[in-house]
């Protein structure tokens, strides 16, 4: 099959074989992939994200096998897909069935993440293989390009739920990319009344407001934490930081008022400068999070297949396999583009 | 009065003038104080305990004038004290009670934290002038060399109680100076089974012990996490970080489990650098923390002056004013020293 394949720290479109199928697993037809900035991140720094899942790794623990960067990754784990086969003991989907997936894959010699691995495909490809125990189908007739977004849309509600946020909170949020956005939508599901956006582009802070925040400022004229204070001030403050670069850390602590928490959301995936000091002085929490579990999930998958959460501002591109690498080019302007979809089939 | 005094980053025993006392105000007879391991920072890096402490204040917060370092300071914030004279309006306090106090003393021209001020001098002189209100009287005829623990001890049990603990989680101690040491007591009170301690001192392995950790390693035969796996790795972990010297902070994300707690009261003045990625990819969530409230700080006195808690082993040296200076140097070994109590009016 075709597939957009990581080689040699570039990507090429190319034809890759299409894994077995094993006990347990289905194949399906990818209908959409959402481009995540991980991947942009793994692109220019593969031995970097190496480095760290080693680092993360826990003695004894599960964890999903490593991919080795010299060898082709096929990425995209933000996907839905249409199943075409089923391997034996597949009880979940049948042929025909429009799924999504947490973006793990198992079979006998343990667990892979698909989008990071050498021996599964992710989702920029015309097929892909799924453990048929991980897919949930996708209800209401619901487009299968909006189901693609429920995996990034699963971070923010990951995020919001292992915060302290409650409705009595107020909340800022440092950076309107896809992360962002997926935790004001989040945050404003969970019934929190002040939401402040912060990002220096124009055309996010429009999306910020559309998916829920209630106010929404440029930095460079108006500190997030700032406007927090101008609009409220009164209510104990949560501060997600969803940009992800040196610095930010640091800064976030300076701005964040006394005993509030600080939820790192944002991937950092260099070394990072930060004062402890600020943070004792202030007593400041800081929780580092990191994807979903399948309850946030399956409840993302709901919330958009219900129109309880509209996806479709985010979606501001599609292309097809030989469009992706342009595509990775494009998502570093942020006044472009927030989500752009990967549409195999798609006719161009 | 005589007293220590900070002036050009050194220390001199000179004359200093007593604050006159105004309403609310008790004038009181230094019985014995503390040297506080922040105070070796103070006179090492002043300029940039007052940087940090303008980088921590609220906008239109309350907090305790900072001092200038280029003006004399009397340190001292962990005394015991006998009153010797009362101002207006004082209901508290009597002549001839021996007291402890919140190191903060407020007046008309609003607070000033006792021991880092150039208005009001702190316990390494004879006598200090404190708040009526936040002192606490010593009950059970407790000496009052152990009261004068009441500060560093309460810091252990704040630490603990902002931290997620409970009886069913088990606690690794980095560090065990005298924050260290209260942390682990206070865990212990607090129901802890399973307390690691960690520290390259052999003396301060064995204090340790005494104040109620169940195993202490030295970590450079064996890392306090391997330890607590090797002794129980079963419970959920939180993690005490009481070194607070730059490097601390990235090695224990490192070492911590998969959604653990760090909890950070190592006070590390320095900027420090962190690999945020280590933190993501486990979920960590960091409790910075500083100081104790009144509640924690009479509660500590209780349980000194109750027998519940022995500090005794903790005073490994006394000194008068004269031997303050030398103090400070001898702290640097902590093979030798654990706290050492200045007594102005001990006899040498």
């Amino acid at each position: 099959m075709r597939a957009v394949v990581m080689r040699d720290a570039g990507l090429v479109v190319d034809e890759v074989p299409v894994p077995a199928l094993q006990p347990g697993q289905v194949l399906a037809e990818v209908l959409a992939c959402g481009i995540c900035g991980s991947d942009l991140h793994a692109l220019a720094h593969a031995d970097r994200m190496v480095e760290m899942s080693e680092l993360t790794s826990e003695p004894g623990g599960i964890a999903p096998r490593i991919m080795d960067p010299n060898h082709d990754v096929v990425m995209g784990h933000e996907f839905s897909a249409r199943v075409l086969e089923v391997g034996d003991n597949v009880g979940n989907c049948a042929p025909g069935d429009v799924v999504v997936s947490l973006p793990i894959v198992m079979d006998a010699g343990g667990i892979h993440a698909v989008g990071y691995s050498n021996d599964y495909p992710g989702g920029y490809a015309e097929q892909l293989v799924l453990s048929d125990m991980l897919t949930m189908k996708v209800p209401n007739g619901l487009h299968p390009e909006l189901a693609a977004l429920t995996e990034p849309m699963a971070v923010g509600l990951h995020a919001v739920e292992m915060s302290r946020v409650t409705p009595r909170h107020a909340a800022v949020v440092l950076g309107c990319g896809p992360v962002g956005l997926a935790v004001i939508a989040a945050l404003r599901l969970a019934g929190v009344e002040t939401i402040v956006a912060a990002d220096y582009s124009t055309a996010r802070r429009t999306l910020a407001l559309t998916m829920g925040a209630t106010e929404a400022v440029d930095p460079s004229q108006e500190g997030a934490v700032d406007a927090w204070r101008r609009v409220d001030g009164r209510r104990q403050l949560v501060v997600f930081e969803a940009v992800g670069v040196p610095g930010m850390l640091d800064a976030a602590m300076v701005d964040a008022p006394r005993a509030s928490q600080i939820v790192v959301v944002g991937v950092c995936m260099a070394p990072d400068t930060v004062r402890p000091m600020i943070a004792v002085g202030k007593e400041l929490n800081l929780q580092f999070v990191l994807g979903y579990d399948p309850l946030q999930f399956q409840t993302t998958l709901n919330r958009i297949a219900d129109g309880e959460l509209d996806v479709s501002p985010m979606v501001t591109g599609r292309v097809d396999l030989d469009g992706v690498a342009e595509a990775f080019t494009a998502l570093g302007d942020p006044e472009a583009h927030a989500k752009i979809l990967v549409v195999p089939g798609a006719t161009t």
